[in-house]
């Protein structure tokens, strides 16, 4: 291990839960390098908790130890994990599909139940509600720090067994491609979708163009108009939107300084399908 | 003192106030690890600052040093202090209420008068607004790198000298307690009241029960309702109350992945009263 | 270099984006030590980049390498810079006015082009929107961590060349002087003006002085009332109006535990002006 022990949670910044989860871990080792990721994940929202640590994890070095922590099961029989991930980092979570993208984008390769007898931060054994402080902080810690090691967090379980969340993904269609709207850059209203950059190019779109965008919620259309693909927003005049590359690689609409997801009223997750075609 | 220097104001994230007191610190030894607790104290809210301050500091390691500053009277002849806990904790703060929950609950062993002639930045003496840079990070920094003793912040002061907030604690009462809404879970709206697990359970209160909630806004009765008493959320369905012990041991009532504040219009503070019996 | 490196952007907490930037600084070198200014930058908006980034810098060690990201021209031909200013620190940023505070301020010694054939992440080539993460962030880590020097970055570029914002300054006028709204204190709602203490002092006004402020918009006067000139929120009642001097050392205007901005309505900008006089 690296010694860096990286938060995700959807507990905010406005309460002490965060700098209490902080002080766990010091007090297992000082030299602990702890970072964050976001606390603002919308409360008990796995998709998203699943999204943005697939989104940030290729970005860290190996033997990074991440601890995500969106747990509206908490108290429950819901399992807890360890899991090691094909690119070398280690990720601490509730089994409860936080691992989807991960498992699907990057891969497992070995998933072990933590056995929350000897991974509980000590007298807190009546605490049912904060695992995030009690147990996860505290695990990833100790994995942090090699106070403990991979092994020693409890038995192997089987990769697919964890619990995934559906994908949607990408589907080729007549001149074109369907993906769904996954998530927001939040600041900015872009949507991004499940469409990779690569599917999308392979039906021949080319910078420049004007491609036909259609956004359904449910069986309802509720956007068709042709958007030009460009680089990058400054490829359009302000308030124009635009089809861009994300920073994660899939396509994504935005409109130049302003909000896409505002402008229209479109929203994200199953609901919400787009189509890009000629 | 072990470099862990602690922030905590009212200052929130979205200007250089708190990157301004972290610089100051690194100026005095850039080996100091700055950590946060939260800077979204709601403004001037000392109860909140001395209630956040304690639910976090039992868990960080002896000889931290804790810099909270939400200080509404900057500028007037209020005394600035540096306590020492019996947790062998350090805390730099305004003397206006902020120690009120370490003292009750910890206990405070030494405290002393910042003479700020000394225990303050260089250069900074025009400044009256912001003492939680030129002054209060500044010692704290000091304090934590072990650039100056305890002793040497300044003299002595009494703890029965210094400014604590009235807590209103636990009543017993006929079949029950009654205690007061001190705060919320913010980011989940669950109402977090003044009524210790060990006094509810005194009652005889069983995992399971069915127990009478009143809720009060000064005389007037609010909420009248029976909800279970669960371990954790998942003890009940989504959408459902519950009452718990929550993270900090003391009783709590929230709705399962809803808000118990919005959803019957709850406040906190000393308006705000609420009594569990059978 | 010194090993800090502090990040200041508009791409707020809610995502991956800082998450990935702090990631790709610690693969270049794991003991850099990542801070961080504000996130909060609102969106596109230079002239506050320039003003926060020159709010805190002062406070920082000689050697520290800020990163500023408010960058509406991503994916332009807008030009990438290093800027190395007379206090001895390092601003990496897009060339957009985000250097006007620091160059008229505090003052610029050096500034470099970055080439960025070779100051990229590698693998990043077709990424053309976060060159927060791609670029700047990946450059910053460099310099703080000594793996380039300041001339590997790039080519010298002319000072005088870099984009500049206009600031409005302060202007003496008939018993007093007019200065911008330039900012607020985001949290606590008091109007930070461009007036210098310097300059208003030079009008001979004493503290416990009644001043008539007039905030005008555009050109129409929607402020006009006489305040006390005080040294502190303290000096005033709750609720009740001050000038005072900012802890950036220049004139503001606020209420005491209220917000000057939202009772009367008052906006920053090019379009607020404010007189203070006799």
């Amino acid at each position: 291990m690296n010694k860096l022990l990286v938060f995700q949670t959807d507990f905010g910044l406005d309460d002490g839960a965060i700098g209490a989860m902080e002080g766990v871990a010091f007090c297992v080792d000082q030299s602990i390098n702890i970072r964050h990721l976001t606390h603002n994940i919308p409360p008990y929202n796995i998709f998203d908790a699943s999204y943005r640590l697939y989104q940030a994890i290729n970005y860290w070095p190996e033997g990074s130890v991440f601890v995500s922590v969106v747990d509206p099961g908490v108290g429950s029989d819901r399992k807890s994990l360890v899991a090691h991930t094909k690119s070398d980092q280690y990720i601490v979570t509730p089994d409860n599909g936080t691992l989807t993208h991960i498992d699907r984008f990057i891969g497992l390769d070995e998933v072990r139940l933590i056995e929350e007898k000897n991974n509980r931060l000590k007298n807190s054994e009546l605490s049912y509600t904060f695992h995030g402080r009690d147990v996860y902080a505290y695990t990833g810690a100790r994995l942090a720090s090699d106070t403990i090691s991979f092994e020693e967090v409890g038995e192997r379980y089987p990769i697919e067994d964890i619990v995934k969340l559906e994908l949607f993904g990408c589907k080729k269609i007549e001149n074109g491609v369907l993906g769904q709207i996954d998530i927001l850059d939040v600041r900015f209203g872009s949507l991004w979708t499940s469409i990779p950059y690569e599917d999308f190019k392979a039906c021949g779109f080319n910078i420049g163009d004007d491609i036909l965008v259609e956004i359904f919620h449910n069986q309802t259309k509720v956007y068709s108009q042709r958007i030009n693909y460009g680089k990058s927003f400054a490829d359009v005049a302000i308030n124009e939107p635009l089809i861009y590359m994300n920073s994660a690689y899939d396509m994504a609409v935005a409109i130049n300084q302003g909000s896409f997801s505002k402008a229209y009223g479109i929203g994200v997750g199953s609901e919400w399908k787009i189509t890009m075609t000629k």
